[in-house]
């Protein structure tokens, strides 16, 4: 449900999310959940896995970091673009499955800086399992 | 300069970073610079892009996080692995350039747990600018 | 409520507390939520402000950190301490107000390792403000 | 050495350091060592342990958050303020011995947000270690 984003908020969502090089390499898919909560979910294929053959942490790290930074842009204004500042990731569990799916947040939304946080869950076969936990800021640019 | 690295250590990094995925994705190659202290490159190509067309944070994170890692593998016996416990990235500037270039190296060696660091370069035309910070946490697995 | 602690468990985490030197120092008092879950809190004085009169960002993450090790603390075993591996901080708002409250949780208990969280809230005349936000990784020693 | 800094923008450090009333508690002292280069330390008492009689994460946290602060005022105008927005801590080793000696400096000064980063160590009879690892970004207030 993003019935609060304005018709035109939500299409400049999907045409900065489109414009991400990266998101379409790793096969991502935007869901706008709610102004202030965008979902971002790619397949764990061998084309993104690390030595042991679980998602790289890099892929965790990319799709928490633009859930969070996508949720930022969603309270910002029409026209307005926004950078990550600073992110810290914690990394919970080997992050093995089909799919990954980062959920994102702000906590605290600022005409300038937000705080925004996100989770990032690992699943298989109807098991979902919490594999990387993101805390960070978030700049317009 | 990797002398003081074992011939078998310097071949099981470089078949432990040809095993990840993600790296082969972004074009990425090693050069392991001493023991405990590695640089990882890639082309910044649209296809690791953010929506302004400067590389991605996921790439500057994924390089930075990987050369970090593979440092502290440097500096563990023949046979070990690493994982990632959790890292923190400062954005300092675009990335824009042709290259990105981490170096990552090792603050404190454990037994168990490595701190590291790594910084990230972007190249382009002669010039060198550092756009990533990294500092986080590295576990023998 | 902490009834799903054993007394001696709830006894040894109020004796780690009151040796904790600089909680006095503080002035802090804890209380046990749940397993998992603790709250710390420390009246803002004049003796623990920054410049402006502010709680220090020092203070909000002592008590953040405390709150989050000591829920970590609570879920292992008797006999067991605790440690501070790392710990990230973001200052959400200026921390004025009569006291701060940090609450801390687990998100992932391991036998060694444990990812934690916690949040800080200024207070003042029956108002509540979420100050800052931590994230970080607790070490059984 | 703090000779690039003007005598006005020295008092100014100076007052606002004491200002601050946790670094009285503390006991701490600040030495300005050049422009973007700061170093604060303070003994380590029973008032200021966590339950093991080592030195708190939380002194530890205090005194290189307020040395990396203090080094970004010091690349600032005359007037300015700093405040914390984010601050990450790695521990390296348990801080044990007479002193915390906490050394600031800036990465990239910005005229709104500063990187920073903070190196503290422990020292005892002669002897220094590295006890702690500070990366943050500061704002102008």
């Amino acid at each position: 449900m993003a019935s609060d984003l304005s018709p035109r908020k939500q299409d400049e969502l999907r045409a900065a999310f489109a414009a991400q090089g990266l998101m379409a390499t790793f096969g991502a898919r935007l869901a706008i959940l709610a102004p202030g909560r965008i979902e971002i979910s790619a397949p764990i294929r061998p084309e993104t896995s690390q030595q042991q053959g679980f998602a790289h942490a890099g892929l965790s790290f990319a799709l928490g970091d633009s859930a969070a930074g996508f949720a930022a842009l969603s309270l910002l204004p029409e026209g307005a673009d926004v950078l990550t500042v600073e992110m810290k990731i914690n990394l919970l569990a080997p992050a093995a499955g089909a799919r990954l799916v980062a959920t994102g947040e702000v906590v605290k939304a600022g005409r300038r800086l937000s705080v925004v946080r996100a989770e990032v869950h690992a699943e298989a076969a109807g098991r979902s399992r919490l594999v990387a936990l993101l805390q960070g800021t978030m700049i317009a640019a």
